[in-house]
């Protein structure tokens, strides 16, 4: 099964591919799309958004996806932009057949860390060990987010299949 | 001239298309498009949003775009609603090749009826008599919405046409 995961922003947009194989889990792909550009229009930056994830799909060929709820940006003008930039990558997702499953902020972290309130350190380290990367592996911050919701829905459709098996001891 | 003003919702975008010949305004279309099925994943509402607007640029042919800047909605979570909508609707205007003006809402209503604070009703009003539509006319608030921020558009760009004229008097 083969999951990514988005963590939409209007100046960066976190992706993260992972792949679960029995109960191995495999780092496929992760970055950020940058839309970041003052020079273009806020159009111009979405369109980036929407190709940019796109190609990621095309390319990784996702089964599921996942995004984070969001309940609030700092302000009502991030939250608005950090929504233009979410609705878009809802309409690729789509677009591409992938209707994502929401996950809270905090149970992302609880089934990433076992704790709801777990600093973003804790979130990476988690990540990095249950995706066997080497410590020296870049992943930036956007990625990283992405990668813990990927990892969120591979933990919870995992323990749904097992609630659900005939076979469970 | 043919400017195509929108006023996007997560349940109905209103949409309309006028035509400005000279001092002549006329309205070619309007109406909302309905994304409100509440039995639809937002993804699949966002969808319906950005094939409506789609077909619409494509039957009328705009050679601008015209859209309100938001600040926020009610609460959080419809300014999140309508952030994403709003996305959407940016996404197609850039798709199209139609990057739009933003007109703040006292700037649209003060362009239509010469007061920055009007009343629904009196935008109402200006909008059917510029455009010599009759009474019996049904206008959806979101259609009239969207007619005002292009009216908007045609005026404010009438304005500057006169004032780079070397021709003005």
């Amino acid at each position: 099964m083969r999951v990514i995961g988005i963590d939409p922003g209007s100046r960066y947009t976190g992706f993260g591919v992972v792949e679960k194989v029995g109960q191995e889990l495999k780092h496929v792909a992760s970055g950020r799309i940058n839309a970041s550009a003052r020079t273009l229009s806020f159009g111009a930056r979405l369109s980036l958004i929407y190709a940019g994830l796109d190609d990621v799909i095309a390319e990784y060929l996702p089964e599921h996806s996942a995004i984070e709820s969001i309940f609030a940006a700092k302000n009502v003008s991030s939250t608005i932009k950090l929504g233009q930039a979410r609705g878009v990558a809802l309409l690729v997702l789509e677009h591409r057949g992938l209707s994502p499953t929401e996950y809270s902020p905090a149970e992302v972290k609880n089934n990433v860390t076992g704790h709801g309130r777990a600093s973003k350190a804790s979130v990476d380290i988690m990540i990095r060990r249950l995706l066997k990367l080497p410590d020296e592996a870049n992943i930036s911050e956007d990625a990283a987010d992405a990668l813990a919701v990927a990892l969120c829905h591979c933990q919870l459709i995992g323990f749904k299949q097992k609630l659900e098996s005939p076979n469970r001891s």
